[in-house]
């Protein structure tokens, strides 16, 4: 979403008939009134999603014959808005991105609002149309959804949950154990931007230049790789555990080595800077707008023209193969010219970052 | 879910490689191998859902051609567990139901997990057998699932949410604008159960006998309702706000009236009660378990049998008829012979019940 629209949707004004309340209250998760009136004015107006018979239990999509991706994140990202992002953008674009890791085409989202009572409602108010507008500009509608508010310190301000229902197109067969010996390893971008971004918002810290978030719908990306080569072997996006976990999965789930080199990771330098400061690696820093392709050769021309045409991929870099010599094993050649293994992380180097 | 494999799930054994973990930490929700640990030795197992080729961002679906319906739900009931059902039933119930209500017969649900860093690895674990057991129960897969975990004080032990997908058989055409004047009302059964169950566990009040949850899943009932009469108009899961809430709404989004006799309302002694002691009406208090059905005269028949020789409907009742003298209006009729008009309640009269 162009930052004009984000300026737009900050300055969100409260609706007539909410503004009696300027805080969320117990009932708006209710199922009476309240809850209607949340509805009505601020979910209705902000989604487009009323239906033409009115409002029901569940959505009815008419998605046409063929496969489906189908897919769910929770966000708890903290704080709700950082630079260059907040928890709507990224609750659209993460679930977005996991349907587009299949290689499909988002058609419906389902979104679920856990909110602490008390929340203020001109921040709802903002979350929902910062959702609205990265779920127009990813070309997917909202089609259903769902309030609860928990008692005061029962939640941390906000939760939400969204689901995606996804197209597949026919002769894509994208999965993490399709990785084959020969393949080659491309990143789309810059990495690590979105979890230093965040944490910088969060503890105060700026490191040089201010960091912004990469979040970002890759659905119009895969869209145009897949134009180009259609026999794209695995995508994924490198969120929580970073690019570090997603090859480890990849390499685990296909019974591959993946060997890259550390100098052609396209790390910018103020994330460098926070990850030597902060004792991380940018490795697994997680990223909201980018993503790891593994092509065989014969594809990777096409495919890395295709995203280097894109905005979301003009820092595309192949980085690294695929081999059989270590089945399950990430090795990175260093800047120094000495091979490491990368694992997993154990856990979680920055919580709370989506 | 039978009472025995209720105490099964309860009696859940942590497996051995979660086991040095006796409470979630939040690397558990870090995306390393924390994370992964819990999807292989807990998710994985209970859910049966490893698809044939590994975990991906997305589960897969091949639904055929035809309508689909699509809904979500969070779930904060408090306690966790209750009489006669659970977080991790309801979580998967409600979603199953919200998609019966369209005529849908579930075929994928997603699953996530917001969870309170320090919850006892046991309660994740029974919360997650019920879970399986309720989805095999419905004869739905959980196919795909997310896990964030928060520090101690920024959510109330568990949160879930399940969105579901489910295929709406040709013919079915059932929303809530479909109610016309002539149709005629029912429900499925006893009301206000769920309700006083999560209540006089939470508060330790009991009325009389123990009241139990009506918690289940009623897609099959829908199933045998839709097999006896195709051409059902209406169909609504009184939960939040009740049977009140639901007529409400489905008077308003149809333009019509709505009469009911108050005393055909199958109100059980124990939830009569327990609403007079507390001033609460039972037509306002949650269901997890029953249906409201409209249905042209010509219908009911076929309809009523159909539901009383299914378990989920042995108690269903013919309580009132859709006329056009009050559109949008719902009215009672007294047992003293009077005539009250039937309101949408303002919020919550019984917080976190679902």
């Amino acid at each position: 979403m162009s930052e004009r629209k984000r300026v737009e949707a900050m300055a969100w004004v409260c609706p007539v008939p909410l503004r009696q309340y300027d805080r969320v209250l117990l009932g708006h998760g209710g199922g009476g009134k309240l809850s209607a009136e949340l509805v009505e004015h601020l979910f209705v107006p902000a989604f487009g999603s009323a239906p033409e018979h009115g409002l029901h239990d569940s959505a009815v999509l008419e998605p046409g014959e063929g496969r489906l991706a189908f897919s769910t994140d929770s966000y708890v990202v903290r704080p709700l808005f950082f630079a260059g992002g907040s928890i709507g953008e990224i609750a659209v674009n993460g679930t977005v991105n996991d349907i587009a890791m299949s290689g499909g085409q988002p058609i419906a989202l389902s979104c679920g609002f856990i909110i602490e009572e008390g929340l203020a409602m001109d921040t709802l108010g903002r979350v929902v149309e910062l959702m609205a507008g990265a779920a127009r500009t990813a070309g997917v509608s909202i089609a259903t959804g769902d309030t609860k508010v928990v008692n005061r310190g029962a939640a941390d301000q906000l939760f939400i949950n969204t689901a995606g229902v996804g197209r597949i197109p026919d002769g894509v067969d994208i999965r993490p154990d399709r990785a084959s010996p020969g393949d080659v390893v491309i990143v789309s971008g810059e990495i690590g931007v979105h979890g230093v971004a965040v944490m910088s918002e969060r503890e105060g810290i700026e490191f040089g230049t201010r960091v912004r978030s990469d979040s970002a719908a890759l659905n119009g990306l895969v869209g145009a790789m897949l134009d180009a080569y259609l026999d794209i072997h695995v995508l994924r996006d490198p969120t929580r555990g970073g690019v570090a976990a997603s090859l480890c999965e990849i390499a685990a789930a296909a019974g591959v080595g993946i060997k890259f080199e550390e100098s052609l990771l396209p790390v910018p330098a103020e994330v460098a800077a926070a990850c030597s400061f902060l004792g991380l690696d940018p490795m697994n820093i997680a990223n909201e707008g980018k993503l790891i392709a593994i092509v065989p050769p014969e594809g990777v021309d096409d495919v890395l023209n295709a995203m280097l045409s894109h905005e979301h991929g003009a820092g595309a870099m192949v980085i690294g193969t695929v081999n059989d010599e270590h089945p399950g094993v990430v090795t990175a050649v260093t800047r120094l010219g000495a091979t490491r293994v990368v694992d997993l992380p154990l856990g979680e180097v920055l919580p709370r970052i989506c």
